[in-house]
């Protein structure tokens, strides 16, 4: 397309921007229209990308950063013919694919956008897989804005992108000068952007945004650049093309008052259609098309040495990546302690090492999913705590991803609150369509490793495994099962006077606490509850009919976690059994494990006294 | 202090950090090591603190970011003569003060470190208050580790004390090249820092990290540098002056193997005693010791227009910003949205526009608490999410802060997923002494807003309000008291059948459906749960006794929110009534808020159908 071309596709984004916002009276033109010529320029001259075929191994990747500049994609989408003029007026309203944020309901979209600073980190990580992975030749764009440069998931991935050396990668900065409520820190100090992101290793391009060939020029240099990512920074200005919103504060997120006469303003409706450039004949990579060998999980010995948990997580993720080829692993800086080094010992091609940027980290892993492989992210559980919003957006992503977070609860000792995962069950529980594990033994740790990687991507969704430090005793054999949403029943008894549930570390406890009350005459049945979301309703019922009182004994502060998972299955009106919450309810200070235990009032002493009060107050038979 | 007696100082505060991690068998001594030389410089020559008096409005601040090598800090208190051997031979035992990670519950220490990447924007924090609020001549010195460099929340940080202009604040990175596991990204590329930092718009001062000359240089240099913070990039070796250790990979967080030849090895123990150089005489700020005016916070006429309870919420910030000097505000350029800009109108100077970026808005907000001030900070329920570990760092700090977080769930409509709080009650109730409001009302809102500020910094701890985005009606009067904790029993009869519970939006859907299931023969009782955390139980409990059977309705996501607070209620052995949970169980896409209420089953008419369907499956009288 020539230059008049691409300013009069330019100009039919602004319009179709403005002409779904008004058909909505919601979302944000003023933001779409500045970035107008230079979707013109990527979808007319740049991109790749085979519409018909969405998961074609050769298409280029589009990631909307600025994700409130829907209109804008949804009007390349029109203009590329895939969605027509009804749909695209369509925006917004209930059961739209064309959501107010971009969403994977569309299939053209990969990941939700909308949180900002997001594209740049997961586009690292689709790059990534490019390179090293799929090694095929497509191009990762990221369209980001200038609000969202502050966001130091940003500079994360600015680091993890030069640093990988990611020449497919490039990012187009939008900058508008004005964010939300007002001008931006750098405003259009292009050199401002340009002088870091250059520190940082990139190559830099400072581009007027509005002018069509010196935009096609930087694209093509971008494309030609070699060994290091590239920043195409265009200096461009907000609600472009109509005097009464352009370069103008206030007019954020707003349709336009009077679209009628802008679109007018803008030369009015036009049907430019585009021919999106085709992809290059790529074949899918053998990783991930090579069928899955045999599955030899380590095996370990019930009642031999004591083995943790992160231990099984390394050897399983291991034997997982020499099964399937489409197995990758990822860990922020502590592979040591998570374990994941067992994994990148013997598959270095698959694991990657994402330093201490937990946002990075996860960002990399939603990425890497959208090209089909199947990514286990590990980390401290405490410290995934920081990617937070990267773990809810994965979830409006469909995306299928595990996370492991190790060095959970109190039990890890001395090294201190700030170590502690006391709030991720509840964290991850309360992500949408999640999935919790939390193992007490070696040969289920391995077995839970492995179910991690079942199923299709969506149907996974974010799945979290929750390990700890210290060595625990193997209580199952390595030919039990454990299935997602099941549990096991430890000790019962016609008698029980009530069931204690737990989970991890506090399995152990449960049983020497059941040990010790046996002796003293209170029998009581053992639930280990591994699978915290799903819940296994069925089992937590019978145990509240046969014993009538619910014990739950959790590492994790008393809020969002395994008490309120047991308290959960009795939300649906029935009849509810007694039900106590023993939970971390201090703040830990520095001790050893065990003494924390004692501290927190989950070690089996701790049980057994909880369980003789409520005897005591016959508040259990 | 001489050159002879910084290294002699350096060389003991090595030993002791030895001594310290053997005396334990746990933590980091190598990581000590490495920023001996530094600490003995900074303590010995540059820091002007008052070791009895922590609070002294003079006073130097020392974060210490590479909280891991919390020996050193122990070292350097024992060189300062604030404990004694004997303490710091107590290093991570049991019921110490010396915990693995520096808390504080060490009258030296400001905040909580071991997370690392966050010395730097909490430190940003405190300089911004010297600077903007106390005016007070102190200099912050963040000692920082190099991995942490790679922590997006440190440029967060660096552009925010760039663009505030903060030469008050010094950032000093002990560049040792080895992270946990392995070398880290730049190994002793100090120029890759530097050129980082200078670009962010920093001074930068790169220096041998053992040359005790040298640092002593840098550090006159980062005191006289004016109009901007200065980074003093030092090289170091990790594990300094042990052969067996120094520079060697795999001794991270170990006590050395044979303590007592590497106590040798560095000429043994000593015992130099360091004067701390004292603060200038500086005076409180005026806006700490001035007593509070009258508060008149904004009336809204019951039952009279409309009133989104952001709205409320600005309005009564800015009212308490005029009663109270020592109230700031901070936003994440989202003022426009949460209504903080009504504050930032009324009170400019006591306004911090922190951008988008999230982490540097809660640690800014951490940092100005440890100088008397009570935080303010807002941004999108959903992007407070993106702070998490800061938020749990806060609750280990001892922090009083109070953030808002707007747009919560579903009901704000047509954005989308991206954009709604639909985890946030969870993650909040899951903080340790943790305080969660959430009202459904303006002149509620107006109230809670006081009550957060009430109470001294350390029982305040981490206070969440949500808010919501559309206007609600005024179902309270102005006078009407909210106490933190409590409830609104807004419907009762004798003949209940059951009672909703509810907060916020929920809140007047649950009195429609209360009006509407009233016509038809079923009276219920209501209840509005403004005090998510702490609950009121004894209110809970009653609607119990008296109806049987509870229904939570609520905005958020049914894990670890309104249905959980009131299932704790009941997870203390005694009987529990029935209990029924409405909240947002699917993946909403983009509709009016009235529509996304009905799609999640928390509107009125879904209200009806289940208290309708629980009546028919005669679960309730």
């Amino acid at each position: 397309m020539d230059r008049e071309q691409l300013s009069e596709l330019g100009q039919q984004l602004r319009v179709d921007a403005v002409r779904a916002a008004d058909a909505a009276q919601s979302g944000h033109p003023t933001s779409s229209m500045s970035a107008a010529d230079l979707a013109a320029v990527l979808l007319g001259g740049h991109l790749r990308y085979d519409f018909d075929q969405p998961g074609h191994p050769g298409n280029d990747r589009l990631i909307l950063s600025k994700g409130h500049a829907s209109p804008l994609l949804y009007a390349m989408y029109r203009a590329a013919g895939v969605i027509d003029d009804e749909e695209l007026l369509t925006y917004r309203r209930r059961g739209s694919r064309l959501e107010g944020h971009p969403t994977p309901r569309l299939p053209w979209v990969d990941v939700a956008t909308g949180s900002l600073g997001q594209g740049l980190p997961v586009g690292v990580g689709v790059a990534l897989a490019g390179k090293r992975l799929d090694r095929a030749p497509y191009r990762v764009w990221v369209l980001s804005g200038d609000s969202e440069m502050a966001e130091g998931s940003v500079w994360e991935a600015a680091e993890h992108a030069a640093h990988e050396h990611l020449d497919n990668l490039t990012l187009v900065i939008d900058v508008n000068r004005l964010g939300q409520r007002g001008p931006t820190r750098h405003e259009w100090d292009l050199g401002a952007y340009s002088r870091r992101l250059h520190a940082f290793g990139w190559h830099t391009i400072e581009v007027d945004g509005h002018d069509v060939e010196a935009v096609n020029t930087a694209f093509d240099e971008a494309r030609s650049t070699t060994g290091r990512p590239t920043a195409v920074i265009a200096r461009t200005r907000k609600g472009r093309g109509v005097a009464a919103v352009e370069d103008k504060e206030g007019m954020h997120g707003k349709p336009l008052k009077d679209a009628e006469s802008a679109i007018q303003e803008l030369g009015g409706p036009r049907f430019v259609q585009v021919e999106v450039a085709k992809p290059a004949a790529v074949r899918a990579s053998d990783l991930l098309t090579a069928r899955p060998g045999e599955l030899r999980l380590p095996r370990y010995e019930k009642g031999g040495d004591e083995v943790a948990t992160r231990n099984a997580y390394g050897e399983a993720l291991a034997a997982l990546g020499s099964a399937r080829g489409d197995v990758v692993a990822l860990d922020g800086e502590v592979s040591d302690s998570t374990r994941s080094q067992f994994f990148a010992k013997e598959h270095p091609d698959r694991f990657f090492e994402c330093y201490i940027a937990e946002q990075q980290l996860v960002a990399a892993a939603v990425g890497m999913q959208t090209r089909g492989y199947v990514p286990y992210a590990s980390s401290f559980a405490a410290f995934l705590s920081r990617a937070h919003d990267f773990v809810r957006m994965a979830a409006v992503s469909r995306a299928g991803i595990n996370l492991a977070g190790s060095h959970a609860g109190v039990a890890i000792g001395e090294d201190g609150p700030s170590q502690m995962g006391l709030e991720d069950l509840a964290l991850f529980r309360a992500v949408h369509g999640s999935t919790v594990l939390y193992p007490c033994d070696a040969n289920q740790t391995a077995r839970l490793v492995a179910a991690m990687a079942e199923g299709d991507a969506r149907s996974r969704g974010v799945r979290y495994l929750r390990t700890s430090r210290s060595a625990m005793p193997v209580i199952y054999g390595p030919d039990e099962e454990f299935p997602v949403g099941g549990s096991k029943l430890l000790r019962s008894g016609d008698d029980d006077v009530l069931t204690l549930i737990a989970a991890g570390v506090t399995v152990h406890e449960a049983l020497r606490a059941a040990d010790l009350l046996a002796r003293d005459g209170v029998p009581v049945r053992v639930v280990d509850l591994y699978s915290v979301k799903p819940v296994d309703e069925p089992a937590v019922q019978e145990a509240a009919e046969r014993t009538g009182c619910l014990v739950t004994v959790e590492d994790h502060h008393p809020e969002g976690g395994l008490g309120d998972a047991v308290a959960e299955v009795f939300s649906d009106g029935r009849p509810a059994p007694r039900l106590v919450r023993l939970a971390v309810g201090n703040m830990p200070g520095s001790a050893t494990g065990q003494e924390q235990l004692g501290a927190a009032g989950i070690d089996a002493d701790s049980i057994v006294a909880a369980v003789q009060l409520l005897a005591e107050k016959v508040l259990v038979r």
